[in-house]
């Protein structure tokens, strides 16, 4: 199988990675909007040749997608032109409602499967991929009755591959609960961040007082601009609902503080705890 | 050096633990208001007997007290009162200038040291204390100049052996930093958890969507609320300037967001993403 990643950072790397560490390609072509992206990947060993957005489909069986989710949207109406009746690519946007829309009536929509592997982490480029990262994630595919039996078998091979479970949902349902569990963690994150660097104009050396639960909770903050802003503006609607109940839940806290209801407090931060129960099952 | 450890979850039972390891004392009494808790202690080894509030005093050289911050409130003047000329009482709770103010006329306020070693988990009770919890972290001391030599020998001495780094700082300036860099990001964490365990009601399963992400944002949701509610009242001024910095900046987020405003949202995340400048280092 000869693969083409268009994106060669964290996700598209670590996933050819394994993917070439399992035998599932024997061939790799890469393009990268960043030269040097492009050639680091090549360095690094885990693309086997650079080629462009016009020449990677003639090389290839499969097309990854694993750059911003407006690029994603620009590029894959192009790709799916280009394609002969066996291909398939493949997209691994955080949002899916916008791309799936957008590319409804392409008459090789097909020949396309609109993923979202969940696993990640802040740092970005083809330094950060690492085998591996993939192993034991789930998968979503969204809106599978829109994507031929070809297609999906070979995605579903290729999930496989990499060690993931695979679940398969509506791209508005995906959209409606990822901003809840994703895109608003990012967003506490990165404002978070931005809180206590404002601070630090003024507060010299407060981060040597700074433990591992700061550090935990903004490690977020660090994650790429790039790739975020286009998630938060394809998810407007969704994003805007998870933050206003957010901010609410926020105010809420700050109220009872300022009644100095210990019990009210003790009662609000007993119901967050629950959350122990998801995520230690 | 016989050593008192008041309260025996998380913090006291790691301290004793790595003291003994460390042969810095020879003799461990707790004292435990969850007398589950003491019992634990005393089989799991890191105290050797459990007493009580009237007898730790007698029994002991140092007595540490890391109980809720209201709790410590309340026992230090007690315990104070107690002590002959060279007993010694260091405080741990994660507030420092309410406590100060308290015992500030105390005949023997030389005596107590108020300490907040930087360390902990979303875990607690002594199932929770484990070795190396302070080692290579940060130990800040409060106040000096209101303790006497004898007793700051002693903390000094203490503090080492655990394979901390002492800083010193007045006590209302300790509240006000560790509001942005503590106690906000607790509170980001517990209301985050609460916001998206809601969503859970209507929402079933959305948890096999949850990366690596959200787990470390909301990691903090589960701390103690019998330990975070007297924090968050005891600091409720500088929490509540945090907070509002805090939702300010969210709302700023929603209104880039909901204005289709690329640019500056992205210039905002960017400005976030600065603070790998300071985690990294």
């Amino acid at each position: 199988m000869k693969i083409g990643v268009i994106g060669c950072g964290l996700i598209g790397g670590s996933m050819v990675m394994d993917l070439k560490a399992k035998g599932w390609t024997d061939r790799v072509y890469g393009v990268d909007a960043n030269e040097r992206h492009a050639d680091s990947a090549r360095a690094y060993g885990f693309i086997d040749e650079v080629t462009d957005l016009d020449h990677i489909a003639e090389l290839t069986d499969v097309i990854l997608l694993a750059i911003p989710v407006q690029a994603i949207q620009t590029v894959l109406p192009v790709l799916l032109d280009q394609l002969n009746d066996e291909q398939v690519v493949i997209d691994m946007g955080s949002t899916k409602a916008a791309i799936c829309e957008h590319i409804k009536t392409h008459p090789r929509r097909k020949q396309y499967v609109a993923a979202h592997p969940i696993a990640g982490t802040e740092n970005t480029g083809p330094s950060a991929a690492h085998e591996g990262l993939f192993k034991d994630k789930v998968n979503i595919i969204c809106d599978r009755e829109r994507t031929g039996a070809h297609a999906m078998d070979v995605a579903a091979s290729m999930f496989r591959a990499l060690g993931m479970k695979t679940v398969f949902m509506d791209a508005a349902e995906h959209d409606r609960h990822i901003a809840y569990v994703s895109h608003l963690s990012h967003i506490s994150s990165f404002m978070l961040g931005h809180t206590v660097l404002e601070i630090e104009k003024d507060e010299k050396s407060i981060f040597n007082m700074a433990g591992s639960g700061f550090q935990s909770t903004v490690r977020l903050a660090m994650s790429s601009p790039d790739m975020w802003t286009p998630i938060f503006m394809q998810n407007a609607q969704n994003v805007t609902n998870a933050l206003d109940e957010y901010i609410d839940h926020l105010v809420q806290f700050r109220k009872l503080l300022n009644e100095g209801d210990r019990e009210g407090l003790q009662e609000l931060l007993l119901r967050a705890n629950q959350i122990r129960r998801i995520l230690k099952k």
